[in-house]
């Protein structure tokens, strides 16, 4: 099943959408959010599940064609965004073209951050930012949407708590990461948007390739209709979603809802690309002693998006342009 | 106005009480929950405020007790939660206390992490914990919830956003903090509830102990019936409400529900004691060599409370106990 939110209110309005991504029905009988359907999902899955199997049959009323630009983000506010650093090796690469070790215990002991889960946007939003000298990066990732999970649970039993599948393009403001790095209480200002695949979907319209844990497919970042990356999202995941969620559970339950990062895709050696700015220019630094990549500049464009073995896009593509901001005077 | 959320659901039935904190009213005609009252507060803050009125005159209908222990957080979930460390001279404190110095910039950048927004507790709930070697602390604090803040607004604009105001108990596990600061991630497993006061307050309820941006009047931490500090919360705070806000979002911007601390509060010098045990034990071994205080086990009480200039609790009282949490099998 996929699920998307049509811009509407605060909270966009419900559309589960067919499995082609052409066309989307919205469901108010059974709910009106995904937040109110994810808030009860065991009860209003399997109504929504056979919507689903009516728009795709092209027998549901009402059935409208799908416009990702039209759609905010599947959850346009959730109540909680934890961000991993799932792919290690990425890590080891950022420290390494800085000249720092790698801590043994990352290898064990995910790294995980909290994100602003008030400023998620649309596939089709422009990214606003209001200064190019911040260092804007996208980076290119996967995401689980959980229900209710309690705190104290193991990997074992997170499984069954991951309820929807997606991407996003966590938005990083690189030249800002240092200093807030450097104060020890995580990234704030240097992490302002978080965009969404135009749909989330669950975890059996990956078929073959989701495991339970991790999704086996390349990740495709594309910047000004260049390829930066295709790494396998499969591939050098240290820490896979179930382990991730966890570790965020560690202490306290997560709400229904809760939106968990893998981190930016990256694969050991880099040889399918990367999925971040950052990564490209750490392999710079690492060969020539210095970045050649810039970081992206108003009215770049930025396209994410996962292809099934079919060559067709599972989730929608993100497929956004960097915008000046103006704040208010 | 004084604002809580009666528990119901998961987001709480929204209850106008009474100033002397006596006797509260559903308001269902109005708002169901204080979040709908938040997403359009313009519109609706008038219109709670006549039934304030009517509840503090004894004349509105429907009025029933006012029972703190019913209630959940006046946000049981919200979208935002951003703790600051605004008290400038405990982070001094606790620096000296481990042989380090304070950078030079933390005077004028304020810290600031993501808390979870999804991990909010009532002012009477248990504070459920696994492990008691986690090293179990309180956090009194204040907060502050704004409206839709645009990015990029200045401190001075920042100031008519602040809506409400009120109490946190921000629990924090002590001894899970080095290792998760160490990551330069921020806090996560070490930051699992925040409790609320029973009431949220406009502004204007606190009369000239609010200058707008500062609370001007001690903040009473007690556990187990011995009062461990009450400092002032207008002195001191390096960093006021609106500065924090304004850094909140300096690069997006913050939607209506986003709550706001000043982290632990603190005077310098500590005279009028401390809002944590972590205080009190940075002061015992900057003076002994060794802390001496212990933190909380299962079936400690902490009560936080802030009173007027007549005695008279503003908020409500925070009163709970610390409780072993089983998790599932």
């Amino acid at each position: 099943m996929k699920v998307a939110s049509l811009k509407s209110g605060r909270d966009g309005q419900l559309l589960v959408v067919s499995r082609d991504l052409r066309h989307a029905v919205p469901v108010p009988d059974i709910a009106d959010t995904l937040q109110q359907a994810l808030d009860n999902w065991e009860a209003l899955a399997p109504r929504l599940q056979v919507r689903y199997a009516e728009l795709n049959a092209g027998s549901a009323p009402h059935a409208l064609d799908f416009v990702p630009a039209a759609c905010a983000a599947p959850l346009p506010r959730a109540f909680h965004w934890a961000d991993g650093s799932a792919y290690v090796t990425h890590v080891e690469l950022v420290r390494r073209a800085r000249g720092a070790e790698l801590p043994e215990s990352f290898w064990s002991d995910p790294l995980v951050y909290m994100g602003a889960s008030d400023a998620f946007i649309g596939s089709r939003d422009p990214i606003e930012v209001e200064n190019e000298d911040w260092g804007i990066d996208f980076e290119a990732e996967v995401v689980v949407v959980t229900d209710d999970v309690p705190a104290g649970i193991t990997p074992q039993q997170a499984r069954q708590h991951i309820k929807l599948v997606g991407l996003v393009n966590d938005v990083s403001l690189r030249n800002l990461i240092p200093a807030e790095l450097g104060k020890q209480f995580g990234f704030y200002q240097s992490k302002p948007w978080t965009s969404f695949s135009p749909v989330l979907a669950t975890p059996d319209e990956l078929g073959g390739a989701w495991d339970g844990a991790r999704v086996h497919l390349p990740l495709r970042a594309t910047l000004n209709d260049r390829l930066i990356g295709a790494p396998n999202a499969g591939v050098d995941m240290t820490f896979d979603f179930p382990t991730l969620i966890a570790h965020c559970a560690k202490s306290r339950s997560l709400v229904a809802g809760t939106v968990i990062g893998s981190g930016t895709v990256s694969n050991a050696g880099s040889e399918s690309g990367s999925c971040c700015l950052a990564e490209v220019r750490c392999l710079e630094t690492i060969a020539d002693g210095k970045p050649s990549t810039p970081f992206m500049r108003f009215g770049d464009r930025i396209e994410i998006d996962m292809l099934d073995a079919q060559g067709q896009s599972i989730f929608g593509r993100i497929d956004q342009v960097v915008q000046r901001y103006q704040p208010p005077r």
